[in-house]
């Protein structure tokens, strides 16, 4: 079995893709997919949308996870995010592939082992995880994380460190 | 040259489609997209997202207007009104349809004449505006205002009404 995880933002949206097979985890792919700014937003949204398609299309995964939405007290932020976070949402819904919602804190315990672990342990962990695997960036990486982290919560087993 | 109007939200996006000959604007169609909250949010914004794709293949419009986000306080609704315009924007966008954003304010100075307009008044002229319109409910109706406004503003002449 496939996982795709995904993490979106209008700027910069990671993605990553494990395989689950007899209860071991393998990293597949990861990128993002960065939107410039000075761009109109119809482009952005479209870009993102479309190099998602592209990639569920050339590594067909057959499930999806996403980190839940961090609520930004700025509401220019939110609205950007959400934005980007719904065009993305309709890439693996227009594929007909499940995708299941984690919280942060879910996602850093399924990979660090505790809830309020850094940015920077959670790329670490990914990267001893994955063996072989080096993220393009944080967002991949996170991306990666929650893609490990689904197979931690919905895998037949819990998941066990690739050796 | 159609114009096709815009209104996200989440439970009811509305849109419309007006068609402009001769400085004139006539109504060609309207409607909006209801989404139940118990669904699955990959779900809803699929279905806004595929119902607009059909509106636009169905009467091909030629450019397309959206009323600018109303910032909400609450961090929750501006994330999922965000999630819900985002699939909206991407409906034009998969058509390379330009689209345009509009403030409320200009939308309601170009319909009624002022800018700080009741929604009821928006209605009322709406009818007015396009004979024979009778708006499925506000949602589509305010869809059709900023189709009514993109004309207004970006017309080869500034809109008259049909008589």
């Amino acid at each position: 079995m496939r996982i795709l995880g995904l993490d979106p933002s209008l700027s910069s949206t990671g993605w990553g893709i494990i395989e689950v097979e007899n209860n071991r985890i393998r990293y597949v792919a990861d990128g993002f997919i960065k939107t410039e700014p000075k761009t109109d937003l119809t482009e952005r949204l479209y870009t993102i949308y479309k190099t998602l398609c592209d990639v569920i299309e050339l590594y067909k995964p057959d499930e999806a996870a996403i980190e839940q939405v961090f609520l930004n007290s700025n509401a220019v932020s939110t609205i950007k995010l959400g934005q980007a976070r719904g065009v993305v949402i309709l890439a693996p819904a227009t594929y007909q592939i499940p995708l299941t919602e984690y919280e942060p804190n879910q996602i850093k315990k399924a990979v660090v082992g505790v809830g309020h672990a850094e940015k920077g342990q959670v790329e670490t962990m990914v990267k001893i995880l994955l063996p072989g695997c080096k993220p393009k960036n944080n967002d991949s990486s996170d991306a990666l994380a929650a893609a490990i982290c689904h197979n931690s919560f919905h895998g037949a087993n819990s998941f066990r460190m690739v050796k």
